[in-house]
């Protein structure tokens, strides 16, 4: 067991603090990482305030999570001591269910282990990577291919695979019409991932103060969702949408810009309950769906797909001191377009 | 133009009524068809009754329509005299819109001319089955193949393509768990059509009341979603769940049946706004869609694909001044499981 610092939050009420955590000596299919960088994803902010439901306290959030390995166990075949790694929402799986043999360990059917908040099969808690150092089983431990620095692959970790998954699995790509609704961490990252997938992409965002950059991360079009009649312009025009945005949205409103078996995929979570009319989605043979990150096979090839097109996500780097400010600040929507903590500042 | 005998709606608010309408002119492409049979479609009423919003006066409803050609055009190949054909719920189309080069004509993006309370695109006013005599342009004329007699093939023209045609696009077949919402006119094809393409049927009903009938029509299993706990028993279970009903559902709980990737489809209208919670579809990367009807190409396919699997609709034969009885048996649900109208006992 080591003891290692991190950034810690005591309670759903009290502000984080730098402190200690003890991490398992690596068993022989693990792996010792030096955390570098850890993203923060809104999901954190959720969790730590304890807004979905009861958590696990003291919690150590991140899971975007990009480091070096430093110690590998016996029997370790895939890392190597001084790789480039990451890990993202989760650090096992049952293996055994036919999602997990299906490679779609994130839909595993006994649950699987997320990265922080969660518990071990054997009982422990898990930390994320808000610390110095991370041990986990190879097998969830992703591969960052040269050609992305660590700092802007960390939110690849979760911000990239929830948007390359759905556009992969919808079939974004040449001659589609893809909708990316929001341009936060999720959607600036699908404006680039959809755009590097050959699709023609269009950006639904509340105003058009963003329209410089989403145009700069490969955007064709951009419009402001706020505007009257926007929506109503864009009747019958997309293949895909994936919406990024957890508030509500007239819903009905947005299938009417699907084409024929076009589909509106979710990837956020509002918290309300949501309200559509059938005949949006029977006028059209229109879907409703939804997606969560992606397995680890997937995770792998999107990283390898975001290197090859020089993907990254755009950060600001910030230090271990800076974190409940940063929080503020993504509840408002003020960060263009991820923060990233360096891990280096911490104690 | 033909003067020809049948059931007349005068008004939203009066009775039917056995008058005369007038037939045009068979064109070079039209086909003039003697209507054996005509089925009422739940559709029939909410228009008859103009519940749908504003309906076209007086009305002749019907399209699930069965007969056999008398006369055809000069240009006419598609069809000949003596030939055994069918009608379902649009007579025309746009046959330019991109949909409609898909041969998905039911999604006309100029709007198809619907059989009955519609306009042709020259703006005469539309009459549908329940008469003895309907002329349409050949290629919105289906062949009916020998094997099922005309009166249990009416219905599929509608009824039939609307489950044929979810069941086709989302892959029901060998492997596939399907279940089946209700079991009436549509149900009741969705179990027979489910089961002739090999996939393993469960019909999920209010009751048990109809399961003897279920299993003889090709269920493997027939559960009662009034009695406490049932949904909750079948967590996981479905690749495709086809709702037939127009009934408000708990979305949420029939959405957690769903396996990975699962779909459920609705083919009925609820007047109602639906309601659903994201979790339930971002939990499993499952879809709630719609579907219409279908295409030309396809309601063929499907004719010729239950003449061979020996489908037909179970029947309720009834007279002419049966049909407003019959409409109130409909509306309660008593009805096993389509009425048919006997043509030959109009005026």
């Amino acid at each position: 067991m080591t003891t290692v610092a991190a950034i810690i939050k005591p309670t759903a009420d009290a502000p984080f603090e730098v402190g200690t955590i003890v991490r398992r000596a690596p068993r022989a299919n693990d792996v010792v990482i030096d955390v570098h960088y850890a993203g923060i994803c809104h999901s954190d902010i959720h969790q730590a305030r304890e807004e979905w439901g009861k958590a696990i306290f003291p919690m150590v959030p991140g899971h975007e999570i990009a480091g070096i390995v430093t110690e590998v166990g016996d029997a370790v075949t895939k890392h190597q001591v001084g790789d480039r790694v990451g890990i993202g929402c989760f650090v096992d799986s049952c293996r055994e269910c036919e999602n997990c043999l299906a490679g779609e360990e994130q839909f595993c059917l006994k649950g699987n282990v997320a990265t922080y908040n969660g518990r071990e099969y054997d009982g422990e808690p898990t930390y994320g990577g808000y610390s110095k150092q991370i041990v986990a089983d190879e097998n969830y431990v992703l591969s960052i291919p040269e050609g992305i620095e660590l700092d802007v692959a960390a939110p690849l970790l979760c911000a990239g695979i929830t948007t390359y998954s759905p556009l992969k699995h919808w079939g974004a790509g040449p001659g589609k019409q893809v909708a990316i609704v929001g341009m936060g961490g999720l959607g600036h990252m699908g404006v680039k991932i959809a755009h590097a997938l050959g699709a023609e992409v269009t950006v639904l965002s509340q105003t058009t103060s963003k329209e410089e950059d989403g145009k700069r991360f490969g955007a064709d079009h951009y419009y402001a969702t706020g505007e009257e009649g926007t929506l109503k312009s864009l009747r019958g025009r997309f293949d895909l949408i994936i919406n990024t945005v957890s508030a509500d949205l007239d819903i009905d409103a947005y299938l009417s810009t699907l084409k024929l078996n076009g589909s509106m995929v979710f990837v956020g979570l509002p918290e309300n309950t949501q309200q559509f009319r059938v005949f949006s989605l029977v006028g059209g043979r229109r879907s409703l769906a939804g997606s969560n990150i992606g397995g680890i096979r997937e995770t792998q090839e999107m990283l390898d797909f975001c290197a090859e097109h020089g993907i990254g996500s755009q950060i600001e780097l910030i230090g271990a001191d800076e974190v409940e400010g940063a929080y503020d600040r993504v509840v408002r929507s003020d960060v263009r377009y991820r923060f990233v903590i360096d891990t280096a500042t911490i104690g």
